[in-house]
């Protein structure tokens, strides 16, 4: 978990998984590691709780978007951390969910090191944990799926290329990150490769928040769902899965006390 | 996340994720639930570090063997849960890593709503989370892969079977749990898909704990490596990812350090 260290008069980041919103699934590690901060560098998507527990006793920069204007290039970002960390700040760098997945990671670790400076990484509830148990379900089950793909929608080509005769058997499970813009694609791919317009396909938005919403739909049915739903917010897309009866249950109740 | 409700009489249970063993590594709601806890039911892999804060305010059940004899039956833990809850107990079951990962949760969740009580699922960090962190990498890179799997070493049936040739092509990541009894098989299957036999293989054995440890190997060599390492603790293999170099050199200082 610890990276190298070689000036020990030099600062540090931790990359810090902020969880998927509700600041209750920052782990202890999280928080420690908030308390330890000179400043901490976010993405736009952490949630106003958990961006208020981060910033009690760091400053926050959000790396997210700048003002109004274009998104940051990660190599601006990646050169920010270098220079607080070579100016002696102890630097959380804050990610949605967990930093190892869909987290664009890789290029932040390369330039520390190739600055020789000190890193570590703190694991964060990822939004599939969350979005899975709002819907009372197991990303795997025996019988069902000896395996579960995490997978994103796009990659940097554009949408991103999967192994769609093996998604297309009975039983695959694939939880989807980032699959809003890409569903129509997912959906044609699967289904040209045969597998059952009846599939499950579920949609959790804003998983763990207060706006948490639940959409459950077919693959059949997919495209139609999401043109009409008026999504918003983050979603995962769990393929092969759908609410547990219990679950609905409760969400459909929530929704009429709403 | 939360079950049925049909009745507030009875009790509740709370399906809590553990994480991989470091205390550090709970959630705030993890402990929010252990603080509301009559009953802690767990499982046989929790760290005693976990254990002692589950049962600062609750009875401790091990659930996961009985006594000196036999494990328990998945039957008898459903009754168990059942009862507790009947009798009016507010229950955390305790499971390592996330409970809907590889956690066996669905028996327990039917055996709930069949007897009309009502659950909920705290997520926790899942044990190939943990163990990326420790060997520096993510679990998704950009420009190598745009999915990775989690998958079982072994299901009902014996050795499980997956997607060898898709697992098999250059880039192919995959989280194997219970992995070590099942390596020669899973190995063998690879290789016979066309695997690269060069390709990383990276043991991480009590993730996040004091005593972890890393082993990187490549696939020609795992059955091998796995044989002298004299691994007791229960693993995670990843397939595909090797130590980063600054993790690398992290570990060994630490291995010559004690």
């Amino acid at each position: 978990m610890q990276g190298s260290q070689p000036q020990r008069t030099t600062g540090h980041v931790d990359f810090v998984g902020a969880g998927p919103g509700d600041p209750e699934l920052l782990t202890l590690k999280a928080l420690a590691a908030f308390g330890r901060a000179d400043v901490v560098l976010h993405d736009r998507l952490i949630s106003p709780e958990v961006l208020s527990l981060a910033g009690q006793s760091a400053d926050l920069v959000d790396v997210g978007k700048k003002g109004f204007g274009p998104s940051w290039k990660q190599q601006d970002i990646d050169a920010l951390l270098v220079k607080y960390a070579q100016d002696g700040a102890r630097v959380v760098r804050l990610k949605s969910g967990d930093a190892t997945v869909f987290g664009r990671l890789d290029e932040e670790i390369d330039a520390l090191d190739a600055a020789g400076i000190s890193w570590a990484i703190i694991p964060g509830i990822t939004a599939a944990s969350a979005a899975v148990a709002a819907i009372g379900q197991s990303l795997t089950r025996r019988g069902r799926n000896a395996s579960v793909r995490l997978l994103t929608g796009h990659d940097m080509k554009g949408f991103a290329d999967h192994d769609w005769t093996a998604l297309a058997r009975p039983g695959a499970v694939a939880a989807i990150y980032m699959g809003k813009k890409s569903a129509r694609f997912i959906q044609g791919r699967l289904l040209m490769h045969g597998a059952d317009g009846a599939t499950p396909v579920t949609l959790v938005e804003n998983a763990s928040r207060p706006d948490q919403r639940v959409v459950a739909t077919t693959l059949d049915s997919l495209s139609d769902t999401l043109a009409t739903a008026g999504m918003d917010g983050p979603a995962l897309t769990f393929y092969g899965l759908a609410p547990r009866d219990a679950a609905r249950a409760a969400t459909e109740l929530k929704e009429e006390l709403a």
